[in-house]
């Protein structure tokens, strides 16, 4: 890896850039954007407006109702918005073209502005000209993209407080910070005969302590937000006819959740993503195992076990009419996987028994650590409580506006090779080991620090990074 | 049926409407519209602007950037655009949000904006509003929907011209000049005992032959405009193993057709739409006749006659392995229900043959009035020619700007009406009836004209048309 500094600089084409921002489909109206030097011209190309006015004598963010001429024919009447560099999105000139939404008239608007020498905008290049022309830095560029897809109050919570500065500004102050006291111990290097110190060492231990937690506390939400994200893994586990449509029919009723299929990526596993109370499960499921008095199927445990070991909560079913000897059986196998796991014991079919009777079953499995709770899913009794207690398990804390939360893979990755680089910082210092191996130590957490932020970033990190975002964006 | 002239007189509800204009889903941006006096005051009591401005400062027609706050939290960073009545597309002050194309975020904006006091807009509602404020008149309200749902040049460049003015006015025009005799009528009706006649009966009589043949010719265009709107409908006949599949790859092959799925009324029979060359085309097809050499299968024969009588076009694909006594055996049912239709016959497999066989076939069913290619669709051979031989068969002629083309059944409805009514004040006159029924028939024909532009409508009409509109338009 080349640790060098690469500041990325915008590519030589600079060009206007075009494409539908608008939800794909037909709709009431649809907009079209273009972004960089030259799109209000070209925009006037095909442009008329009733008075003849033409957009390029129009004040920055005004509109203009007109029509889109083809071919001396009509192809629409639009309003189109002008915003003039760099109080725009992309920090560029940017048109908007508010069309009628017929999926014909959007695509041959686009094809018009083409022809007229625009080029079709790549995934995610208007928010990537808005982060070259500094109008944000690196980690808000990628929250824009989790602002869209965000599905739930605290998923969108998180994405907004990103984008708004979120962390990076506090990852580079401390990275400044850094970045003198790296100069200094460097220009000790330069006298290293004379054996002077300009940086100080008690200050520098200060900085690195202060570093260490900052980052600690980042990369340590990382679970939460990563919960936030995709959603809390919930596996359900139990027989194969406990199955997890009456659970999420169940949960359905009670919240009226929304319930959303993702394929998983485990074959025929679909999980159910469930947004309950503003917080999002991610429902693991599959058959279930076949358990026949005392031989229990082995593939069914077998998947049973890959579930559980993907989850951070475990909703076990149990039908109370099956025997106290099976179920016992079941968790021999079972409760050793259970170790760090948050448990439910859902026991179903409670209507069928006494008080009494649910009173002795209530000593089941009372070897598990779990919360328990007895229901009649036929009888809807008690199930409003399973999503009392789902919450409660889940330990979701409530997210302030200006909590931060890293969601982000890339950002957590970096996080933790920051973190081991200012260790080695902090115990070089510790050691009195050379300037020059310390500098190279700090030089290495700037480095993580600044991947984060967009300070430090290459053309492929940029291009991975916004070829995952949606194409007019 | 009441008579007596409706005017539409808006309904007392005319608070601030809302709704997400832009397609379902997520993208990169979405427009949430306002429209109703106090929309702009009601958007500045969610609204931040960086600079403190209020939209209620802001000119007309211009943009402003800032956030969308819900409980002193940041929803949303937006940019807002601000029309005055009457400039906009309602007529009335209109307020149009562009936020992140987040699904969350565009229900949680509504729900803002429904908690500060607008309503949620109902299908169409914004059209109608329009037409009710005299934007335009009921059918360019209609060409709206249709614009929107345009998916090929013909069906958009229809839609466009009827949306632009269209025939309605001159609809209105003949429809004055109606009101002017029927008022002279009326007026000698009065003075019936002196026997005087104010209205020229030679110049109304011109007028009402000048009417017939306007609404003919508007009438006559219905067919037309069908099959743009809805694309020509095209039977695929023969038997069980010469399909559709293999003739829509052929197309797309030859024409990168863009092909869509309808389900039909029928049931089983599944209808695809191909634009070719601007022209849409809807196969009509079901499983096809199982002939076995001298019987046919009465089940086959008995859809293919249903597909015929759907049908403006038959595209009858023959095996020429088949054996001409089978052929001839299929066309003693087929041929007497082709009357009428355009018949193109497609001979398939005719690389297996010489030129001196396929010219003795090419006598085959030489009693049918048809367009004849032989083809091979497994080498491809004269594949392309079925695109020529389709759109020559069809007979759209190319459609100017100014053409006038009426798509609508409603509108195709009252013109037949009017027509009627008109023959009727024709005949009137040519006999020398009284003017008491001269002048009913006139109110008749004036009704119905009255009907397309919307000066007369009724609640019911009204919500009938627009309750077909999406929700946002």
């Amino acid at each position: 890896m080349n640790r060098q500094d690469i500041l990325y600089s915008p590519s030589g084409d600079l060009g206007v850039i075009t494409a539908i921002s608008t939800p794909s489909g037909m709709g009431a109206i649809a907009v079209i954007r273009l972004s960089g030097e030259g799109s209000i011209a070209l925009t006037d190309k095909v442009f008329q407006s009733l008075s003849g006015r033409k957009l390029a004598e129009l004040k920055p963010n005004s509109a203009l109702f007109g029509k889109i001429i083809r071919d001396n024919e009509v192809l629409d009447e639009v309003v189109v918005t002008v915003f003039h560099a760099p109080h725009s999105f992309t920090g560029e000139e940017t048109v908007e073209i508010s069309c009628h939404g017929s999926v014909y008239i959007q695509q041959k608007i686009v094809e018009l502005l083409l022809a007229e020498g625009a080029r079709l905008a790549q995934a995610g290049e208007f928010t990537r000209r808005a982060f070259q022309n500094g109008k944000f830095d690196l980690s808000q560029a990628e929250a824009v993209a989790d602002l869209i897809a965000s599905s739930s109050r605290a998923s969108h919570r998180v994405a907004m407080n990103q984008m708004r500065g979120g962390f990076a500004h506090k990852l580079t102050q401390l990275r400044d910070r850094l970045l003198q006291f790296v100069s200094l111990i460097e220009l000790e290097l330069d006298f290293s005969e004379e054996d002077v110190e300009f940086a100080n060492r008690e200050q520098l231990y200060e900085l690195t302590e202060n570093i260490e937690l900052e980052i600690s506390k980042l990369a340590n939400s990382f679970q939460l937000g990563n919960a936030i994200k995709h959603g809390i893994p919930v596996a359900i586990i139990g027989e194969t006819n406990v199955g997890k449509s009456t659970l999420l029919n169940l949960l359905l009723n009670e919240e009226k959740a929304i319930v959303s299929d993702i394929h998983g990526t485990t074959r025929d596993v679909i999980e159910d993503t469930v947004n309950i109370g503003g917080v999002t499960f991610r429902f693991i499921d599959t058959a279930g195992i076949r358990n026949t008095t005392d031989t229990i199927e082995s593939l069914g445990i077998e998947r049973t076990f890959q579930k559980i070991e993907q989850a951070s909560i475990v909703l076990w079913m149990i039908d109370l009419t099956t025997s106290d000897r099976e179920i016992e059986t079941l968790a021999q196998s079972i409760v050793p996987k259970l170790d760090e796991k948050q448990v439910i014991l859902l026991f179903n079919k409670a209507d069928l028994f006494s008080d009494e009777q649910l009173a002795e079953k209530s000593k089941l499995l009372s070897q598990l650590q779990a919360e328990r709770l007895f229901i009649s899913a036929k009888k809807h009794r008690n199930t409003n409580k399973l999503v009392e207690v789902l919450l409660k398990v889940a330990e979701i804390p409530s997210i302030g506006e200006n909590d931060v939360i890293v969601t982000n893979l890339r950002h957590y990755e970096a996080l933790v090779k920051a973190l081991e680089a200012i260790h080695r910082v902090k115990d070089g210092l510790n050691m009195g080991i050379t300037s020059d191996f310390v500098s190279q130590d700090i030089r290495e957490c700037m480095f993580y620090l600044g991947e984060i932020t967009g300070q430090i970033s290459t053309d492929e990190v940029l291009g991975n990074i916004f070829s995952k975002f949606c194409i007019g964006k």
